[in-house]
Protein backbone atom coordinates (compact mmCIF):
# COMPACT_ATOMS: atom_id res chain seq x y z
CA UNK A 1 0.00 0.00 0.00
CA UNK A 2 0.92 3.65 -0.70
CA UNK A 3 2.41 5.26 2.14
CA UNK A 4 -0.29 8.26 2.15
CA UNK A 5 -2.77 5.53 2.16
CA UNK A 6 -1.34 4.21 5.19
CA UNK A 7 -0.55 7.16 6.90
CA UNK A 8 -4.03 7.82 6.70
CA UNK A 9 -5.64 4.69 7.43
CA UNK A 10 -3.40 4.69 11.06
CA UNK A 11 -4.51 8.23 11.38
CA UNK A 12 -8.23 6.94 10.91
CA UNK A 13 -7.59 3.91 12.92
CA UNK A 14 -5.96 5.18 16.38
CA UNK A 15 -7.82 8.19 16.06
CA UNK A 16 -4.35 9.73 16.97
CA UNK A 17 -2.00 12.68 15.10
CA UNK A 18 0.53 12.11 17.65
CA UNK A 19 4.01 10.76 17.20
CA UNK A 20 6.31 9.80 20.17
CA UNK A 21 10.51 10.05 19.18
CA UNK A 22 11.74 7.62 20.98
CA UNK A 23 15.29 8.96 21.68
CA UNK A 24 16.71 7.47 25.20
CA UNK A 25 19.45 8.93 27.13
CA UNK A 26 21.61 6.56 29.02
CA UNK A 27 21.91 9.39 31.97
CA UNK A 28 18.33 9.85 31.99
CA UNK A 29 16.97 6.26 32.35
CA UNK A 30 14.39 5.90 35.42
CA UNK A 31 14.99 5.08 38.53
CA UNK A 32 15.53 1.50 38.97
CA UNK A 33 17.10 0.76 35.37
CA UNK A 34 20.14 -0.49 34.72
CA UNK A 35 22.20 2.16 32.93
CA UNK A 36 23.46 0.09 30.10
CA UNK A 37 22.09 -0.98 26.55
CA UNK A 38 19.57 -3.91 28.15
CA UNK A 39 18.35 -1.07 30.37
CA UNK A 40 17.67 0.85 27.40
CA UNK A 41 15.63 -1.45 25.34
CA UNK A 42 13.84 -2.05 28.60
CA UNK A 43 13.32 1.14 28.80
CA UNK A 44 11.93 1.74 25.50
CA UNK A 45 9.59 -1.36 25.57
CA UNK A 46 7.90 -0.03 28.96
CA UNK A 47 7.54 3.14 27.27
CA UNK A 48 5.61 2.07 23.99
CA UNK A 49 3.81 -0.69 26.33
CA UNK A 50 2.58 2.17 27.83
CA UNK A 51 1.50 5.11 24.91
CA UNK A 52 0.78 2.39 22.22
CA UNK A 53 -3.25 3.61 22.33
CA UNK A 54 -2.40 7.14 21.87
CA UNK A 55 0.21 7.07 19.23
CA UNK A 56 0.21 7.01 15.19
CA UNK A 57 3.59 6.63 14.94
CA UNK A 58 6.71 6.16 16.88
CA UNK A 59 9.65 7.94 15.62
CA UNK A 60 13.60 6.30 16.77
CA UNK A 61 16.02 9.40 16.15
CA UNK A 62 19.03 6.83 14.91
CA UNK A 63 21.60 9.21 16.86
CA UNK A 64 20.98 8.40 20.24
CA UNK A 65 21.33 4.70 18.84
CA UNK A 66 24.93 4.88 17.11
CA UNK A 67 26.08 6.35 20.44
CA UNK A 68 25.54 3.36 22.43
CA UNK A 69 28.31 2.01 20.28
CA UNK A 70 28.61 -1.79 18.94
CA UNK A 71 25.05 -2.56 21.10
CA UNK A 72 22.78 0.52 18.93
CA UNK A 73 22.28 -1.63 16.37
CA UNK A 74 20.42 -4.45 18.50
CA UNK A 75 19.22 -2.17 20.86
CA UNK A 76 17.08 -0.19 18.19
CA UNK A 77 15.74 -3.82 16.28
CA UNK A 78 14.64 -4.79 19.68
CA UNK A 79 12.87 -1.43 19.95
CA UNK A 80 11.21 -1.74 16.67
CA UNK A 81 10.39 -5.25 17.75
CA UNK A 82 8.25 -3.89 20.64
CA UNK A 83 6.45 -1.46 18.51
CA UNK A 84 2.81 -3.35 17.67
CA UNK A 85 2.50 -3.55 13.65
CA UNK A 86 -0.37 -1.36 13.60
CA UNK A 87 1.60 1.71 14.37
CA UNK A 88 3.78 3.61 11.91
CA UNK A 89 7.64 3.54 12.66
CA UNK A 90 9.88 6.70 11.10
CA UNK A 91 13.41 6.48 10.91
CA UNK A 92 14.64 9.97 12.10
CA UNK A 93 18.00 9.89 10.05
CA UNK A 94 17.81 13.17 8.14
CA UNK A 95 20.44 11.16 5.44
CA UNK A 96 20.89 12.49 2.14
CA UNK A 97 24.21 11.71 -0.17
CA UNK A 98 24.70 11.09 -3.44
CA UNK A 99 22.74 9.22 -5.44
CA UNK A 100 25.16 6.21 -5.46
CA UNK A 101 25.57 6.16 -1.79
CA UNK A 102 21.73 7.13 -0.96
CA UNK A 103 20.84 4.17 -2.31
CA UNK A 104 22.39 1.83 0.56
CA UNK A 105 21.22 4.32 2.96
CA UNK A 106 17.51 3.62 1.78
CA UNK A 107 18.25 -0.17 2.21
CA UNK A 108 19.26 0.62 5.54
CA UNK A 109 16.43 2.34 6.51
CA UNK A 110 13.95 0.94 4.57
CA UNK A 111 14.78 -2.63 4.47
CA UNK A 112 17.27 -3.48 6.93
CA UNK A 113 15.68 -1.73 9.65
CA UNK A 114 11.91 -1.78 8.27
CA UNK A 115 11.11 1.58 8.61
CA UNK A 116 8.00 2.85 7.73
CA UNK A 117 9.34 6.31 7.05
CA UNK A 118 12.45 7.85 7.27
CA UNK A 119 13.55 11.61 7.63
CA UNK A 120 16.19 13.14 5.10
CA UNK A 121 17.82 16.49 4.37
CA UNK A 122 17.19 18.39 0.88
CA UNK A 123 20.49 20.02 1.00
CA UNK A 124 22.23 17.89 -1.65
CA UNK A 125 19.12 18.34 -4.18
CA UNK A 126 16.29 15.71 -5.57
CA UNK A 127 18.80 13.27 -6.87
CA UNK A 128 19.71 12.58 -3.42
CA UNK A 129 16.70 11.30 -2.43
CA UNK A 130 15.51 9.68 -5.14
CA UNK A 131 16.75 6.21 -3.88
CA UNK A 132 14.06 7.18 -1.01
CA UNK A 133 11.59 8.55 -3.66
CA UNK A 134 11.24 5.17 -5.80
CA UNK A 135 9.83 3.53 -3.21
CA UNK A 136 6.26 4.37 -3.49
CA UNK A 137 5.54 1.91 -0.05
CA UNK A 138 7.97 4.06 1.59
CA UNK A 139 7.57 7.65 3.26
CA UNK A 140 10.37 10.40 3.15
CA UNK A 141 9.54 13.28 5.31
CA UNK A 142 12.20 16.34 3.91
CA UNK A 143 13.44 18.72 6.42
CA UNK A 144 11.91 21.87 5.52
CA UNK A 145 11.77 24.48 8.61
CA UNK A 146 13.48 22.60 11.55
CA UNK A 147 12.56 23.19 14.78
CA UNK A 148 15.76 24.34 16.07
CA UNK A 149 16.54 28.33 16.62
CA UNK A 150 19.47 28.08 14.26
CA UNK A 151 16.96 27.14 11.71
CA UNK A 152 16.86 30.23 10.03
CA UNK A 153 20.40 30.70 9.61
CA UNK A 154 20.00 29.13 5.82
CA UNK A 155 16.21 28.54 5.67
CA UNK A 156 14.98 31.56 6.15
CA UNK A 157 17.32 32.93 3.47
CA UNK A 158 15.51 34.87 0.45
CA UNK A 159 16.22 33.49 -2.76
CA UNK A 160 15.02 34.36 -5.99
CA UNK A 161 13.45 32.11 -8.16
CA UNK A 162 11.44 33.05 -11.10
CA UNK A 163 11.65 36.11 -10.54
CA UNK A 164 10.07 36.01 -6.90
CA UNK A 165 11.71 36.29 -3.59
CA UNK A 166 10.75 33.57 -1.16
CA UNK A 167 12.89 31.91 1.55
CA UNK A 168 14.74 29.29 0.90
CA UNK A 169 12.12 26.42 3.31
CA UNK A 170 9.45 27.78 0.92
CA UNK A 171 11.27 26.64 -2.31
CA UNK A 172 12.08 23.25 -0.83
CA UNK A 173 8.39 22.63 -0.17
CA UNK A 174 7.46 23.60 -3.91
CA UNK A 175 10.12 21.29 -4.80
CA UNK A 176 8.90 18.18 -2.49
CA UNK A 177 5.52 18.81 -3.73
CA UNK A 178 7.23 18.03 -7.03
CA UNK A 179 9.04 15.07 -5.90
CA UNK A 180 5.83 13.83 -4.70
CA UNK A 181 5.02 11.63 -7.78
CA UNK A 182 3.98 8.74 -5.85
CA UNK A 183 2.39 10.06 -2.56
CA UNK A 184 5.43 8.92 -0.56
CA UNK A 185 6.47 12.68 0.21
CA UNK A 186 5.90 14.56 3.73
CA UNK A 187 7.42 17.70 4.98
CA UNK A 188 9.51 18.04 8.40
CA UNK A 189 8.21 21.74 9.43
CA UNK A 190 8.64 22.78 13.73
CA UNK A 191 5.91 23.55 15.61
CA UNK A 192 8.30 26.61 17.27
CA UNK A 193 7.51 28.70 13.88
CA UNK A 194 3.51 28.48 13.59
CA UNK A 195 3.49 31.12 11.08
CA UNK A 196 5.66 29.58 8.60
CA UNK A 197 3.98 26.16 9.17
CA UNK A 198 0.86 28.18 8.16
CA UNK A 199 2.60 29.23 5.05
CA UNK A 200 4.27 25.78 4.41
CA UNK A 201 0.86 24.43 4.58
CA UNK A 202 -0.64 26.75 2.02
CA UNK A 203 2.64 25.68 -0.57
CA UNK A 204 1.79 22.33 0.37
CA UNK A 205 -1.57 21.39 0.97
CA UNK A 206 -0.88 17.36 -0.67
CA UNK A 207 1.99 16.81 1.61
CA UNK A 208 1.36 15.44 5.15
CA UNK A 209 3.88 16.89 7.62
CA UNK A 210 6.01 15.51 10.35
CA UNK A 211 5.80 18.44 13.08
CA UNK A 212 8.70 18.30 15.84
CA UNK A 213 9.06 20.74 18.61
CA UNK A 214 6.26 20.44 20.75
CA UNK A 215 7.23 19.82 24.67
CA UNK A 216 10.46 20.32 25.76
CA UNK A 217 11.26 22.89 22.24
CA UNK A 218 7.77 24.81 23.49
CA UNK A 219 6.44 25.16 19.91
CA UNK A 220 2.58 25.90 19.31
CA UNK A 221 0.57 22.88 19.38
CA UNK A 222 -2.60 24.76 18.05
CA UNK A 223 -0.35 25.46 15.09
CA UNK A 224 0.70 21.94 14.40
CA UNK A 225 -2.68 20.45 14.58
CA UNK A 226 -4.07 23.62 12.25
CA UNK A 227 -1.71 22.54 9.79
CA UNK A 228 -3.15 18.98 9.46
CA UNK A 229 -5.77 18.28 6.75
CA UNK A 230 -7.75 14.73 6.44
CA UNK A 231 -5.97 14.00 3.33
CA UNK A 232 -2.62 14.85 4.65
CA UNK A 233 -1.89 14.53 8.41
CA UNK A 234 0.58 16.67 10.20
CA UNK A 235 1.92 14.21 12.97
CA UNK A 236 2.80 15.72 16.10
CA UNK A 237 5.80 14.16 17.26
CA UNK A 238 7.19 14.86 21.07
CA UNK A 239 9.92 12.81 22.54
CA UNK A 240 11.34 14.14 25.95
CA UNK A 241 7.64 15.45 27.53
CA UNK A 242 7.00 11.71 27.20
CA UNK A 243 9.76 9.76 27.34
CA UNK A 244 10.88 11.55 30.96
CA UNK A 245 8.15 12.94 32.24
CA UNK A 246 8.82 11.36 35.32
CA UNK A 247 12.17 10.15 36.43
CA UNK A 248 11.35 7.77 39.79
CA UNK A 249 9.34 4.40 39.03
CA UNK A 250 6.30 6.18 37.83
CA UNK A 251 7.62 7.18 34.69
CA UNK A 252 5.44 5.07 32.56
CA UNK A 253 2.45 6.08 34.38
CA UNK A 254 3.72 9.75 33.81
CA UNK A 255 4.39 8.52 29.82
CA UNK A 256 0.90 6.93 29.32
CA UNK A 257 -0.63 10.57 30.94
CA UNK A 258 1.85 12.60 28.70
CA UNK A 259 0.46 10.85 25.84
CA UNK A 260 -3.18 10.35 26.47
CA UNK A 261 -2.99 14.27 27.28
CA UNK A 262 -1.19 15.12 24.41
CA UNK A 263 -3.98 12.65 22.12
CA UNK A 264 -6.64 14.30 23.68
CA UNK A 265 -5.56 18.09 23.42
CA UNK A 266 -4.97 17.30 19.79
CA UNK A 267 -8.27 15.63 19.06
CA UNK A 268 -9.99 18.66 20.77
CA UNK A 269 -8.48 21.17 18.78
CA UNK A 270 -9.20 18.94 15.64
CA UNK A 271 -12.69 19.20 16.43
CA UNK A 272 -12.58 22.88 16.85
CA UNK B 1 46.56 18.82 18.88
CA UNK B 2 44.20 20.84 16.56
CA UNK B 3 42.30 19.39 13.40
CA UNK B 4 44.00 21.63 11.21
CA UNK B 5 47.79 21.21 12.04
CA UNK B 6 47.15 17.54 12.07
CA UNK B 7 45.89 18.05 8.86
CA UNK B 8 48.50 20.14 7.55
CA UNK B 9 51.19 17.62 9.30
CA UNK B 10 49.91 14.37 7.69
CA UNK B 11 50.08 16.24 4.38
CA UNK B 12 53.18 17.10 4.88
CA UNK B 13 54.56 13.92 6.33
CA UNK B 14 53.04 11.82 3.49
CA UNK B 15 53.45 14.36 1.08
CA UNK B 16 50.24 13.40 -0.47
CA UNK B 17 46.47 15.22 -0.34
CA UNK B 18 44.77 12.25 -1.90
CA UNK B 19 41.85 10.66 0.40
CA UNK B 20 40.55 6.91 -0.47
CA UNK B 21 36.91 6.65 0.23
CA UNK B 22 36.09 3.20 1.54
CA UNK B 23 32.75 2.75 0.27
CA UNK B 24 32.55 -0.97 -0.20
CA UNK B 25 29.82 -3.01 -1.81
CA UNK B 26 28.82 -6.23 -1.52
CA UNK B 27 28.47 -7.09 -5.46
CA UNK B 28 31.53 -5.31 -6.53
CA UNK B 29 34.00 -7.25 -4.28
CA UNK B 30 36.53 -9.28 -6.68
CA UNK B 31 36.95 -12.31 -8.01
CA UNK B 32 37.93 -14.70 -4.77
CA UNK B 33 36.11 -12.71 -1.55
CA UNK B 34 33.20 -13.92 -0.23
CA UNK B 35 30.35 -11.62 -0.83
CA UNK B 36 29.77 -12.01 2.98
CA UNK B 37 30.76 -9.18 5.90
CA UNK B 38 34.00 -10.92 6.76
CA UNK B 39 34.68 -10.61 2.51
CA UNK B 40 34.37 -6.88 2.82
CA UNK B 41 36.73 -6.57 5.99
CA UNK B 42 39.66 -8.25 4.25
CA UNK B 43 38.81 -6.48 0.82
CA UNK B 44 38.99 -2.99 2.90
CA UNK B 45 42.54 -4.14 4.49
CA UNK B 46 44.13 -5.23 1.53
CA UNK B 47 42.65 -1.95 0.09
CA UNK B 48 44.04 -0.19 2.63
CA UNK B 49 47.18 -2.58 2.57
CA UNK B 50 48.20 -1.69 -0.98
CA UNK B 51 47.02 1.71 -0.88
CA UNK B 52 48.42 3.56 2.35
CA UNK B 53 52.18 4.70 1.42
CA UNK B 54 50.02 6.80 -1.50
CA UNK B 55 47.31 8.54 1.25
CA UNK B 56 46.87 11.43 3.47
CA UNK B 57 43.09 10.05 4.39
CA UNK B 58 40.73 7.29 4.73
CA UNK B 59 36.98 8.24 4.13
CA UNK B 60 34.63 5.61 4.08
CA UNK B 61 31.27 6.26 3.84
CA UNK B 62 28.83 5.29 6.60
CA UNK B 63 25.92 4.51 4.36
CA UNK B 64 28.20 1.37 2.91
CA UNK B 65 28.35 -0.24 6.48
CA UNK B 66 24.25 0.68 7.23
CA UNK B 67 23.76 -1.60 4.60
CA UNK B 68 25.24 -4.37 5.92
CA UNK B 69 22.76 -4.30 8.48
CA UNK B 70 24.00 -5.63 12.19
CA UNK B 71 27.49 -6.62 11.04
CA UNK B 72 27.53 -2.96 9.00
CA UNK B 73 29.38 -1.79 13.05
CA UNK B 74 31.70 -4.57 13.51
CA UNK B 75 33.18 -4.31 9.48
CA UNK B 76 33.84 -0.53 10.23
CA UNK B 77 35.54 -0.82 13.25
CA UNK B 78 37.69 -3.30 11.86
CA UNK B 79 38.48 -1.47 8.74
CA UNK B 80 39.27 1.41 10.89
CA UNK B 81 41.63 -0.80 13.18
CA UNK B 82 43.51 -1.64 9.47
CA UNK B 83 44.20 2.21 9.18
CA UNK B 84 47.75 3.25 9.97
CA UNK B 85 47.55 5.88 13.06
CA UNK B 86 49.71 8.56 10.97
CA UNK B 87 46.98 8.71 8.00
CA UNK B 88 43.68 10.42 8.99
CA UNK B 89 40.56 8.85 9.07
CA UNK B 90 37.54 10.77 7.59
CA UNK B 91 33.64 9.31 8.25
CA UNK B 92 31.57 10.26 5.74
CA UNK B 93 28.32 10.54 7.46
CA UNK B 94 26.86 13.94 6.37
CA UNK B 95 24.83 14.34 9.44
CA UNK B 96 23.32 16.93 11.71
CA UNK B 97 20.39 17.59 13.74
CA UNK B 98 18.98 19.96 16.32
CA UNK B 99 21.88 20.55 19.02
CA UNK B 100 20.49 17.90 21.51
CA UNK B 101 20.50 15.17 19.05
CA UNK B 102 23.74 16.58 17.28
CA UNK B 103 25.48 15.78 20.64
CA UNK B 104 25.07 11.85 19.92
CA UNK B 105 26.23 11.92 16.58
CA UNK B 106 29.35 14.31 17.45
CA UNK B 107 29.83 11.12 20.16
CA UNK B 108 29.38 8.26 17.73
CA UNK B 109 31.96 9.78 15.35
CA UNK B 110 34.74 11.13 17.38
CA UNK B 111 34.42 8.94 20.72
CA UNK B 112 32.73 5.50 19.85
CA UNK B 113 34.30 5.06 16.40
CA UNK B 114 36.93 7.40 16.73
CA UNK B 115 37.58 9.21 13.68
CA UNK B 116 39.51 12.11 13.28
CA UNK B 117 36.94 14.06 10.89
CA UNK B 118 33.12 13.90 9.72
CA UNK B 119 31.13 15.43 7.06
CA UNK B 120 28.12 17.53 8.20
CA UNK B 121 25.09 19.16 6.69
CA UNK B 122 24.48 22.84 7.13
CA UNK B 123 20.56 23.05 5.83
CA UNK B 124 19.39 22.84 10.09
CA UNK B 125 22.14 25.55 10.61
CA UNK B 126 24.96 26.65 13.23
CA UNK B 127 23.47 25.28 16.05
CA UNK B 128 22.87 22.07 14.86
CA UNK B 129 26.87 21.76 14.20
CA UNK B 130 27.78 23.28 17.28
CA UNK B 131 28.35 19.91 19.33
CA UNK B 132 31.05 19.16 16.26
CA UNK B 133 32.31 22.85 16.15
CA UNK B 134 32.55 22.22 19.99
CA UNK B 135 35.86 19.77 19.39
CA UNK B 136 38.62 21.41 18.42
CA UNK B 137 40.94 18.32 18.03
CA UNK B 138 38.42 16.89 15.39
CA UNK B 139 37.59 18.40 11.93
CA UNK B 140 34.06 19.16 10.29
CA UNK B 141 33.78 19.40 6.64
CA UNK B 142 30.49 21.02 6.12
CA UNK B 143 29.01 20.20 2.85
CA UNK B 144 29.43 23.48 0.97
CA UNK B 145 28.97 22.56 -3.19
CA UNK B 146 28.92 18.82 -3.41
CA UNK B 147 29.46 17.14 -6.39
CA UNK B 148 26.00 15.59 -7.58
CA UNK B 149 24.13 16.43 -10.49
CA UNK B 150 21.40 17.75 -8.13
CA UNK B 151 24.01 20.25 -6.18
CA UNK B 152 22.57 23.17 -8.37
CA UNK B 153 18.82 22.30 -7.09
CA UNK B 154 19.21 24.38 -3.74
CA UNK B 155 23.14 25.18 -3.09
CA UNK B 156 23.24 27.43 -6.73
CA UNK B 157 19.99 29.30 -5.98
CA UNK B 158 20.63 32.97 -5.61
CA UNK B 159 20.02 34.18 -1.85
CA UNK B 160 20.13 38.05 -1.08
CA UNK B 161 21.95 38.98 1.75
CA UNK B 162 23.31 42.11 3.21
CA UNK B 163 21.79 43.75 -0.06
CA UNK B 164 23.94 41.68 -2.24
CA UNK B 165 22.98 38.63 -3.90
CA UNK B 166 24.98 35.36 -4.42
CA UNK B 167 24.26 31.66 -4.56
CA UNK B 168 23.76 29.58 -1.07
CA UNK B 169 26.87 27.68 -1.18
CA UNK B 170 28.83 31.07 -1.18
CA UNK B 171 26.86 31.98 1.95
CA UNK B 172 27.47 28.67 3.42
CA UNK B 173 31.02 29.22 2.81
CA UNK B 174 31.54 32.12 4.83
CA UNK B 175 28.96 31.19 7.57
CA UNK B 176 31.76 28.05 7.76
CA UNK B 177 34.58 30.52 7.97
CA UNK B 178 32.66 32.29 11.03
CA UNK B 179 31.65 28.38 13.00
CA UNK B 180 35.99 28.02 12.20
CA UNK B 181 36.84 29.73 15.86
CA UNK B 182 39.14 26.77 17.07
CA UNK B 183 40.54 25.59 13.16
CA UNK B 184 38.75 22.83 13.11
CA UNK B 185 36.18 23.33 10.13
CA UNK B 186 36.75 22.66 6.60
CA UNK B 187 34.23 22.75 3.50
CA UNK B 188 33.20 19.69 1.26
CA UNK B 189 33.46 20.98 -2.53
CA UNK B 190 33.17 19.32 -5.62
CA UNK B 191 35.44 18.80 -8.12
CA UNK B 192 32.74 18.43 -10.81
CA UNK B 193 32.34 22.30 -10.70
CA UNK B 194 35.49 23.42 -11.04
CA UNK B 195 34.57 27.41 -11.31
CA UNK B 196 32.53 26.83 -8.11
CA UNK B 197 35.26 25.13 -6.07
CA UNK B 198 37.96 28.42 -7.15
CA UNK B 199 34.78 31.29 -6.08
CA UNK B 200 34.76 28.97 -2.60
CA UNK B 201 38.68 29.05 -2.30
CA UNK B 202 38.82 32.88 -2.46
CA UNK B 203 35.97 33.44 0.01
CA UNK B 204 37.32 30.80 2.61
CA UNK B 205 40.91 31.10 2.02
CA UNK B 206 41.56 29.68 6.09
CA UNK B 207 39.67 26.35 5.27
CA UNK B 208 40.83 23.20 4.44
CA UNK B 209 38.62 21.45 2.00
CA UNK B 210 37.54 17.77 0.93
CA UNK B 211 37.27 17.63 -2.65
CA UNK B 212 35.37 14.91 -4.26
CA UNK B 213 34.12 13.65 -7.56
CA UNK B 214 37.53 13.00 -8.99
CA UNK B 215 37.16 9.43 -10.34
CA UNK B 216 34.24 7.80 -11.06
CA UNK B 217 32.34 11.25 -10.75
CA UNK B 218 34.91 12.40 -13.67
CA UNK B 219 36.02 15.78 -11.88
CA UNK B 220 38.54 18.23 -12.51
CA UNK B 221 41.81 17.25 -11.01
CA UNK B 222 43.70 20.23 -11.71
CA UNK B 223 41.33 22.61 -10.35
CA UNK B 224 41.02 20.25 -7.53
CA UNK B 225 44.93 20.60 -6.64
CA UNK B 226 44.55 24.34 -7.85
CA UNK B 227 42.25 24.90 -4.81
CA UNK B 228 44.68 23.68 -2.24
CA UNK B 229 46.90 25.99 -0.01
CA UNK B 230 49.91 24.99 2.32
CA UNK B 231 48.23 26.19 4.83
CA UNK B 232 44.86 24.98 4.13
CA UNK B 233 44.85 21.97 2.15
CA UNK B 234 42.63 20.59 -0.19
CA UNK B 235 41.92 16.84 0.37
CA UNK B 236 41.22 15.62 -3.13
CA UNK B 237 38.82 12.13 -2.98
CA UNK B 238 38.25 9.64 -5.11
CA UNK B 239 36.96 6.20 -4.03
CA UNK B 240 35.15 3.40 -6.74
CA UNK B 241 38.17 4.51 -9.34
CA UNK B 242 40.71 2.94 -6.34
CA UNK B 243 38.65 0.00 -5.22
CA UNK B 244 37.56 -1.26 -8.40
CA UNK B 245 40.20 -0.14 -10.34
CA UNK B 246 40.27 -3.78 -11.62
CA UNK B 247 37.84 -6.98 -10.64
CA UNK B 248 40.21 -9.80 -10.79
CA UNK B 249 42.68 -11.07 -8.40
CA UNK B 250 44.68 -8.16 -9.33
CA UNK B 251 42.60 -5.56 -7.47
CA UNK B 252 45.27 -4.86 -4.94
CA UNK B 253 47.93 -3.91 -7.88
CA UNK B 254 45.93 -2.17 -9.53
CA UNK B 255 44.52 -0.19 -6.61
CA UNK B 256 47.92 0.42 -5.75
CA UNK B 257 48.83 1.34 -9.04
CA UNK B 258 45.32 3.91 -9.46
CA UNK B 259 46.39 5.67 -5.98
CA UNK B 260 50.34 5.80 -6.98
CA UNK B 261 49.16 7.54 -10.32
CA UNK B 262 46.64 9.78 -8.58
CA UNK B 263 49.02 10.99 -5.61
CA UNK B 264 52.05 11.43 -8.06
CA UNK B 265 49.19 13.45 -10.67
CA UNK B 266 48.48 15.66 -7.53
CA UNK B 267 52.11 16.06 -6.70
CA UNK B 268 52.80 17.17 -10.26
CA UNK B 269 50.05 19.50 -10.82
CA UNK B 270 51.31 21.16 -7.25
CA UNK B 271 54.70 21.78 -8.78
CA UNK B 272 53.32 22.94 -11.70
Amino acid sequence: MRFLDRLRRTVEIKNSLLCVGLDPELDRLPEGFPRTSDGIVAFNRAVVDATQDYVCAYKPNLAFYEALGPDGDRVLRDTLRAIPSNVLTIGDAKRADIGNTSRFYAKALFEVFGFDAVTANPYLGGDALQPFLDDADHGTFVLCRTSNPGASDFQSLPVRLNGAERPLYEVVARRAGEWNRQQNVGLVVGATAPAELARVRALAPALPFLVPGIGAQAGDLAAAVGSSRDDAPSLISASRSVLYAASGTDFAVAAERAAREMRNAIQLLRRA
